[in-house]
Order: structure tokens, then sequence, then C-alpha cells
């Protein structure tokens, strides 16, 4: 058997990634079933369970992709610039509606729930920080807590993906944003 | 057979109502089968049919009960508040977990979005009639249109379902909905 080079099992890894990221934007969780992920990918359930597990951690290993992304973005501009960018192609981001079909998973799965948030702790961070850099600079409002403006900032982006996620016309949202953001700074 | 009243029959459709609330709180949209809306309900599928014709219905009764409340709420005292009383006793709304469940309806099924938008209209009519009221006492900014208020107090509550659907921790929420509360002021 010949030696695969971890360069080689990145771009496979990203390969089954990006193709079951369009099969759970197409189907939702549930209805991404092992044939129509071995479709959307074109590997065989043998390969893409070698790489990835189970179907959940398949999942989750797509959400800590974008988690990784968002943290990027977050770290140079912040979290309502993520939305921002999400706003530029609401299409592209179509498998965000899988995030409200695992709701109920959340809150009755605590298992579940743990690695969720485990895979959510990149992005996390990246907020969080931000929001420290931001209040050493004087920019943040100071009548409540670094930890109120990131529960404020993550509840805007939970609504945010809501309304994508149910097919609202999207009209106005950039200057939701612009109040959101205007909302946790100093005046 | 005799002549049923107005009041019995409005009795009989709140005591469904209430029962089939409890079943889809706790089962989800999906998981409650007309087997579990018997035993929630204490009627038979005749009686509950009879009167609602068919789950999905009966669902957007519920729905539109809630709507017509909160508008209540809206009317008196706006759509923060709508939340702050959930706030104040979250487990009585698990049921609000089905509007995430319902989601991907919204987003594939043109005619029930069509229907679910009819049943809120109630709520919409008192949110848009309570921010044109604090319009004309410049009580609100200017910056932008009482339909991006609308959309930012909408986004907002979207945002808190979701975290109060996903078993979220709720503290510094309260302040939250200060913040959102005070975005859309006058200064």
């Amino acid at each position: 058997m010949p030696v695969i080079s971890d360069t080689e099992l990145q771009r496979r890894r990203a390969e089954i990634i990006e193709g079951a990221r369009r099969c759970f934007a197409e189907y939702g969780y549930e209805g991404a079933t092992v044939r129509r992920l071995e479709q959307a990918t074109g590997k065989s359930r043998g390969a893409i369970f070698h790489h990835f597990g189970d179907k959940e951690h398949l999942f989750l290993a797509i959400a800590r992709a974008d988690a990784a992304r968002q943290a990027d973005i977050v770290a140079e501009s912040g979290l309502i610039e993520v939305m921002r960018d999400i706003l530029r192609d609401p299409k592209s981001h179509d498998w965000l509606a899988t995030r409200l079909e695992i709701t109920t998973m959340l809150r009755t799965d605590p298992s579940f729930r743990a690695r969720w948030l485990h895979h959510q702790e990149v992005l996390d961070s990246a907020v969080r920080e931000r929001l420290e850099q931001n209040a050493e600079r004087d920019r943040l409002r100071t009548d409540v807590s670094i930890g109120v403006l990131h529960t404020f900032l993550e509840t805007v982006m939970d609504g945010f993906i809501t309304r994508l996620a149910s097919g609202h016309d999207l009209e106005g949202m950039e200057q939701v944003l612009d109040i959101a953001e205007d909302a946790i700074r100093k005046h």
C-alpha cells in the first residue's frame, strides 16, 4: 500500500468536507443519508467514515472548519463582519440552516452539546479576545460587562442565521448589522 | 344532539390548544404524533381534528394564540417586553423550540410559509404600530427607517428564541435586552 502524504490526506478530507457541506445544505442533517453523502462527495462510505468516524463527526468537522474561518475574520474585523461576509453571498451559506436542525439535539443530548461547544471554542475565544482588545482601546461601552456584549453579539448572530435559514427577505439587514455594531461601541 | 354554545366551543378548543402545546414542547413538531396529541389533550383524534382540521392547522392555531397574546404585550410595552416576559419564566415557553424545527418548512414549503406569515400578522402589525407611535413621540432614532428598526427587533427576538431553544445559559440576557432596547431609541 502506498504511503499517503499529509498533504494528500488533508486534500481528501477537504474534498469530503466540501461535498458533505453541499449535501447537508440540500437535505438537512437528518436528510443527509449515507447514500446521499456518497453521491455528494464522490467517495464510498468506507472512505468517508475512515476519515471522519461517523456522520456526527463529519458534521462537527464541517462546523469546525467554518468556525476556524470565521475566527480569522473575527480576529481581523469582529463578529459583525462575519455576518456581513455571509450577507454578501447568502447562497453559499445555505448549509447554516442545519444549525437550526441541531438545536433540539443541543438541548436534549448533553454529550452532543459538549462536542459541539468544543468545536465552536476557536470562534468563541476569537470573539472574546477581539472584545478584550477593543475594551483596552476604550472602544466599547463600559456600562455592561464584556460577557454581556459577547452574548449580545451571539444573540444577533443566532437571529441572523435563523432569518437566513428560514428564507426571510434580507432587506435592511446591512443596516441592522450597523445598529448592532454601534450598540456595543463607546459613544 | 345537544346544541353547543360558543363559549363551550371556545373552551374545548382552548383545552386542546393547551394540551397540544405541551405535547409539541415535549416531542417537537415531528415527534408530536396523533397518539401523543390524544394523550396530551385527553381527546380523541376525531375530536381534535374536528376542531382543527389537521396537525399543521393545530400547530398554527397555537402559534396564533401566542402571537395574539404577544401582540397585547407589544401594544402596551413593545417587543422587548415580550422577551422579558418569556425570560421571567422560560420553562413555560418550552414550546418555542418548535419554531426552529419549522424553519426548514418555512424555507422550502411556500404554502406553509404563507399560512405561517398570515398567523403572525397580528403580532407583526402590533410591532409596526408600536414603532410608528414611538416615532411620532420622537422616541426613536431617525437615521434608519422604521422598517429597519422592526427587522432589528425581530432579529434579536429570533436569536433570543434560538438561544432559549438550544438550552443556552440565559445569564446576562436581561442586559442584552436593555442594549437592544437602547439601540433603537433616540439619544
